[in-house]
């Protein structure tokens, strides 16, 4: 039985106001829960008794045992999977130095919390260990996010910054990748082992103030070249081909 | 003024079976519409007294001019655009001989409407305009899928097909694609300029039957190699990966 101070708990961490206040958020489903586990610390874990019978290994805080009916009133999903946690937001640091050996993500006002979920699990996959994301981009720990991370989150560490401010400290010393419709295609470019890959907002792309600093331009080419098709990638796909051609370059 | 037969028509357009049975389908927004306008027979188009007037050579067998809250009543979007069009859909044929020479999609039970969106607009960005969906996929004309495609829907001819029976019959004259986590890795094998390419479910991958039928085993790489990431990539984004290098080899 779960109280109703805690459901009101949970339930408030669907508003990023409260997440940011408590620096809690909430995972659920029984892959991402656990691959989040020895990651970040629980502070709350409520689940059906079947559910804690599989997991007899789990440590949090607090353990809820809650039968199904009142799992489906806490969780934000459709199908709730008989685990919900609570988790501690990490707090990373990053340092300029740091940056030089690594191929990073910049997020110039992603909005899409889905769409974030989405390219932290590119991340993961291709290896990129730090996303920086603009202020006004989608909060990471949005339940849709979570969600879409599919456990990415565990792995790939996710910094909220002056995008601007962040990207003038690195002038000149690293290379700053964006795509545009006017930019070179990226399989004729020679592309860097560092550096910083900025992707756009999904209506209006990288913005003007970002643009600028920007300093090479890349182009992701449809085919067959220059025909009529629609106007642009989604964002999250755009991130996965750049990522892609980044690192086919060191495998092959 | 729209009056309640044709609110009744347009929300039971939400539905397969009424797509099916009526054989018409729900687009919105200008963009979309505008797209789709002279592809597709438009049978009704609802639109703002605003719209009306910027889009004067717009022509339908029935335009009705409503109000911004009637619009709202009607559309399946949370933020209506002005106008909402009912086209026909189209009856695509295809021939074994004519896929000789082409590259094209076959999905094996993409069930969510939004990814199968964004694969027709990958497949339209990409030059590949034909997909061919099995029984069991998500519907082309589904509202949701309709709007993710960013009209693409005009360029990309979708086919409903018993994926089996399809498959056989291009048995061992056509290259068959599929992606394994124990395929090989696709940057080093040889692609050719035509062929199918099939994606999977998103739970389930390719299923067994249709398993069989592949005959070159795709690995996308992940980066460094072997280390333990998501375990997977959205069907969208995988969709995306593996026509991007079938393309980028042509193009090079």
């Amino acid at each position: 039985m779960i109280s109703k101070s805690k459901i009101k708990l949970i339930k408030s961490l669907e508003i990023k106001k409260f997440r940011d206040e408590t620096g809690l958020f909430v995972a659920e489903g029984t892959k991402l829960v656990l691959d989040l586990f020895p990651v970040f610390n629980c502070t709350l874990l409520a689940a059906t008794p079947g559910w804690l019978l599989e997991n007899k290994n789990v440590k949090a805080v607090e353990v809820i045992e809650v039968e199904p009916d009142e799992l489906n009133k806490i969780s934000n999903q459709k199908s709730p999977q008989g685990v919900l946690a609570v988790f501690e937001k990490p707090d990373y640091t990053w340092n300029a130095e740091e940056l030089n050996c690594k191929l990073v993500l910049a997020l110039d006002d992603v909005q899409d919390p889905g769409n974030l979920g989405t390219i932290l699990r590119i991340a993961d996959w291709f290896g990129i260990t730090d996303v920086f994301c603009s202020r006004h981009s989608a909060d990471a720990y949005n339940p849709k996010t979570v969600q879409a991370t599919m456990g990415a989150l565990a792995r790939v560490r996710v910094h909220v910054v002056d995008l601007e401010e962040f990207l003038a400290l690195v002038d000149g010393s690293l290379p700053v990748y964006g795509t545009f419709m006017d930019g070179e295609a990226i399989y004729d470019k020679s592309l860097s082992l560092n550096g910083i890959i900025v992707m756009g907002n999904e209506g209006n792309g990288i913005s003007a103030g970002i643009e600028k600093l920007v300093t090479q331009r890349l182009l992701i080419p449809n085919y067959p070249k220059g025909q009529a098709t629609s106007e642009s990638l989604n964002v999250g796909v755009a991130t996965a081909l750049v990522c892609a051609e980044f690192r086919r370059r060191v495998q092959v």
